[in-house]
Formats: C-alpha cells, sequence, structure tokens
C-alpha cells in the first residue's frame, strides 16, 4: 500500500507470534511492549473482555508520532460462556485443555490501532474444533511445550494444534494472535497523516 | 503413541512443507520423492483426482519393509467444478489467482498410507474464502514469492494467503498440504506389523 511508505507500525507486545504475524504483512515493524494489569470488569462477554483489554492497552501507549501506527490487541478462549486466560501452572493448563477437549470453543482477538488522529478497534472471531485428547497426550504437550503464555493453554501451530484441531470456522492467525487479514484491510482505511 | 515406536514415516514427496507437517507429528520421517506423471482422467471430481493421485504415487512406490509407513498425497484447488493444479508460468497464476480473488474454492488433499499389511486412503476438504486482489497485490505477490509449485498459485501460509484469506472452514494445515489431524487419526488406528 503506497500509502504506508514511509510509515512504522509499532506492535505494543512481547509476543514473538505477533510480530511473525506483523512482520509478514511487508511493512517495517517496531516492538514497544507495554505493560499493564490485565483486570477486567468479571460482567463482560468474551470479545468484550478482548476489545476492553486491547483499548487498556493502548490508553498506556505514548501518543503515536506523525509516521507510527500504534497496534495493541488482546487474545482470549471462550467456551460455554467462560473466558480462559493463561494458565499459571501445569495442574490449571491441564485443567483447560480438559475443557476444550472432543468439544468447539472460541478465540477471539481485539485489536487496536492508532495513529496521530485516529483510533479503530475491531475484532475477530474464529470457531475451534477440538479432537477427544487422551490424558497421555496432554501430559505429553505440557510437559515438552509448555503452554504457560498462552490463552486456553495452547498454540495452534504446535504440536496440540495439529494433530487436535479437526477444524476452524474463520481466520486461522486470529487464533496464533492477530487476524492478519482483517488488519490489513484496516490499515488500508486508516487515516494516517502524510 | 506406543504403537509407533521404532516405525519411520517415510514420505514420498518432495514438498518441503510436507515434510515440515509431517515432521510436527513426533516421529522419524524418511523423505524419498518418487516420481510420476501427474496424469488423470478428465471426467474424474476434485476429490476423485486427489484420490486418483495419491493412490498412483503409491503405486509407484517400492514394498513397504516392516518398520515403514509409506505416505504420498495429492492437492487440488476447486473452484466452479475447474480443478486448479500447479501454474506454468506467471500469465497462467495470475489468471488463476484472477479466478480465485473475492470468491470461495476448495482445497482437497488425499492422502494413501501403506504398510507391509494394510492401504488405507482418504481426504480431506477445506473450504477457503478469499478477499478480493487489486492487480498491485497480485503482481506484488507473484513477483516475490514465485507460487509456481502450488496448486491453485498460493501458499496459505506466505503473503498473499495471510493478508488475503477471510476464512477457512475446516483443516488449515490441510490447505498447506497435508491433514495433520487426520492423518494422526489414521495412524493411531492404522494396522502396523509388530
Amino acid at each position: 500500500m503506497e500509502k504506508l511508505k514511509d510509515k512504522i507500525l509499532v506492535l505494543a507486545s512481547k509476543s514473538p507470534r505477533r510480530k511473525e504475524l506483523l512482520s509478514a504483512i511487508g511493512y517495517p515493524v517496531a516492538i514497544r511492549p507495554i505493560e499493564v494489569e490485565e483486570d477486567f470488569p468479571v460482567h463482560l462477554s468474551a470479545a468484550e473482555t478482548a476489545l476492553y483489554l486491547s483499548a487498556l492497552k493502548a490508553e498506556a501507549c505514548p501518543q503515536p508520532a506523525k509516521n507510527e501506527i500504534w497496534i495493541t490487541s488482546d487474545t482470549v478462549v471462550s467456551i460455554h460462556g467462560r473466558i480462559l486466560g493463561k494458565p499459571a501452572d501445569k495442574r490449571e493448563a491441564l485443567q483447560m485443555l480438559r475443557m476444550l477437549s472432543g468439544t468447539k470453543h472460541q478465540v477471539i482477538t481485539a485489536v487496536c490501532l492508532r495513529s496521530a488522529n485516529q483510533k479503530r478497534t475491531f475484532y475477530e472471531t474464529t470457531k475451534v474444533t477440538m479432537k477427544k485428547f487422551t490424558t497421555a497426550e496432554l501430559h505429553h504437550y505440557i510437559d515438552n511445550f509448555h503452554p504457560f503464555d498462552k490463552a486456553g493453554s495452547y498454540g495452534i501451530q504446535d504440536w496440540l494444534g495439529m494433530i487436535g484441531i479437526e477444524k476452524i470456522k474463520g481466520c486461522y492467525y486470529n487464533v496464533m494472535g492477530l487476524p492478519v487479514a482483517k488488519l490489513y484491510a484496516h490499515l488500508g482505511e486508516f487515516d494516517i497523516p502524510e
């Protein structure tokens, strides 16, 4: 996109997966993680929670320079009205994966874009269907892949996701942490200073 | 899986993507590409074509040793009753991508498994929805990513797939070239000599 020439996408996240996905779009990317307490009101839906947290992160960022577009985002896993975040330990990871095993859940990523003159927030939902895992498979996964930095305790791109996700409905990269196609479309419509 | 201990998965394909996907399952993989003329009867459906070609490749393989499981596969892209294979040149790639742009198509991968005592064939279908591409985007993609080894002229895992696939319905890895979750499930039921 001609309009993004000389602009820089500033990713306010330390997730190596998000960096990889954002970089794939093909524009210069800078990484400047910001720290926020990820507390959210309990009455929110899963989509509202992701939107709330991505906006909270956006508010913690500095005012964008003229050539910058800041990107914050948040991914949550939702199943039967419950929101799953990152597991604290092996016991919790096992508990989450047993909940997801043999059934469907939703992964929602909300994204907040900010330039010097505009702010835009959107989210994307992907439905995921998982096979029924054996206890041995779950232990093998947690012990070897340590999914403690991942909402819902799994990565679609690693072993458990590859052998265990029967199908998805929606955007794959959204489950990895960034809805790349939708983000690219929004960047095309975004108001950026010349 | 305990039963696959001391076995080796022999992949009869030179596709680096298939090797990567098969290796992710976690068993030893050997690569022994076989050459066949990929001719097929024109009256076949897309699924029948993929099954026919994966079986044709299986027949060209040597008889499996006791510790081997041979894997052959074929991926086709199907749109409005037409089957798209690999493009011969830039002109054909552009023509295929214009056909896929702004609409839905299906990706079908058929897989043939062979051990010393059993043969098993199956396929998986994934529906893909693509955004409408600009001419500049298509030229940028073909000139920089050279998708001449790919059925339908694109890879879901590279730039065009990332910015342009709005959603899929089914298995993501099937579009890359191997339905990993289904393959894993079939390996679990497969008859392998002790």
